[in-house]
């Protein structure tokens, strides 16, 4: 079976995992540094030093290069950092976010948002990204039902949508200054809502 | 004074208003059809008919057409819906969003959006129309505090962005289906909060 040579094919530590990283590394820096117009297979070639003839084969081009880019970044560990409150866990999300996309590499995230603008094939990679974002942090939700801080019904991607959506929103529609008070406020803003709603039901 | 050759100069019904409302026009259609990277000085000359050296000295170029676009889109006398509740204000404008952005007039407004990430002027303009459609928006909110709806401290852009955020976080970033449906649970959580703090307060 040649899996090797198959994207997304997973084997941690061997030759075509440690290719494919530098590989990761390097179309996200040049998506970084140039933005999905200027994202190019001999761009990615010579910064990675991988042949461009190779990347042309196991990724087929710039759209491949940047899903599995996409795919790699859910290969981490990431989760929710355990604060031990759901107001603290959620306030952590939403900085996340604002740290994520205001420092010193937000232009990689940044330019993976806009590349979706571009390519329908991105969008769907991203659609992927986020919905495995969302079960992680779903997991903040599911310890704070079993300690009693939230109802069983609660849910749980919704209420991390709230917390995050008003970030994003001045990020990339309005156009808005955002810091790390607008991440607590939107995550205060997603918990009483859904506290007011427990209470009433 | 060559007040008629200014951009973004207001003489409703002359001859440079007409003119600039076809620009306009003409700058929206090919945004919305080719996207920022597709815009050029040529195409809208040749959509609208008006000599390419004209948009050049009275726009300077792309950029210039698409802020005057922008400038442009907010001299209409949008308000929102006055519903006579601010449940039913607040939904019909996170209905708004989900209509104009997946109806078939999406691409243009779509468009706007990802020429931001692209056009530093283009998100200066983007942030000013946004600026004028929450101060818009917060008279249904000024209205709800008169009937003793919403108390008087409310922050009622920030009530706004609660309500429409969700919808464009799935629209751009998690790339999500969205629906009615959120709109009216995006408006209504944004509410639920709203009131829990106060009474809270």
């Amino acid at each position: 079976m040649e899996d090797e040579n198959t994207p997304g094919t997973r084997r941690p530590g061997g030759r075509t995992a440690r290719t494919r990283a530098v590989v990761v590394a390097a179309t996200l820096a040049e998506l970084g540094e140039y933005g999905y117009g200027g994202l190019t297979v001999e761009g990615v070639a010579r910064r990675c030093g991988v042949h461009k003839t190779t990347l042309y084969r196991r990724w087929g081009g710039v759209d491949g290069l940047l899903c599995d880019a996409l795919d790699a970044a859910n290969d981490d560990t990431w989760l929710p950092a355990d604060t031990g409150t759901i107001d603290g866990d959620l306030r952590e999300i939403a900085r996340e976010v604002v740290r994520g996309f205001t420092g010193p590499q937000a232009p990689v995230p940044s330019a993976v948002i806009a590349a979706a603008f571009q390519s329908e094939r991105a969008a769907a990679a991203l659609r992927g990204f986020f919905a495995v974002r969302h079960r992680r942090c779903a997991v903040a939700v599911a310890r704070a039902v079993e300690r009693g801080e939230l109802p069983a019904d609660v849910d749980a991607v919704d209420l991390v949508r709230t917390a995050v959506a008003p970030l994003y929103y001045r990020l990339f529609v309005s156009r808005e200054p955002v810091g790390l008070d607008d991440a607590d406020r939107a995550a205060a803003t997603a918990l009483a809502a859904v506290r007011a709603t427990a209470h009433r039901g």
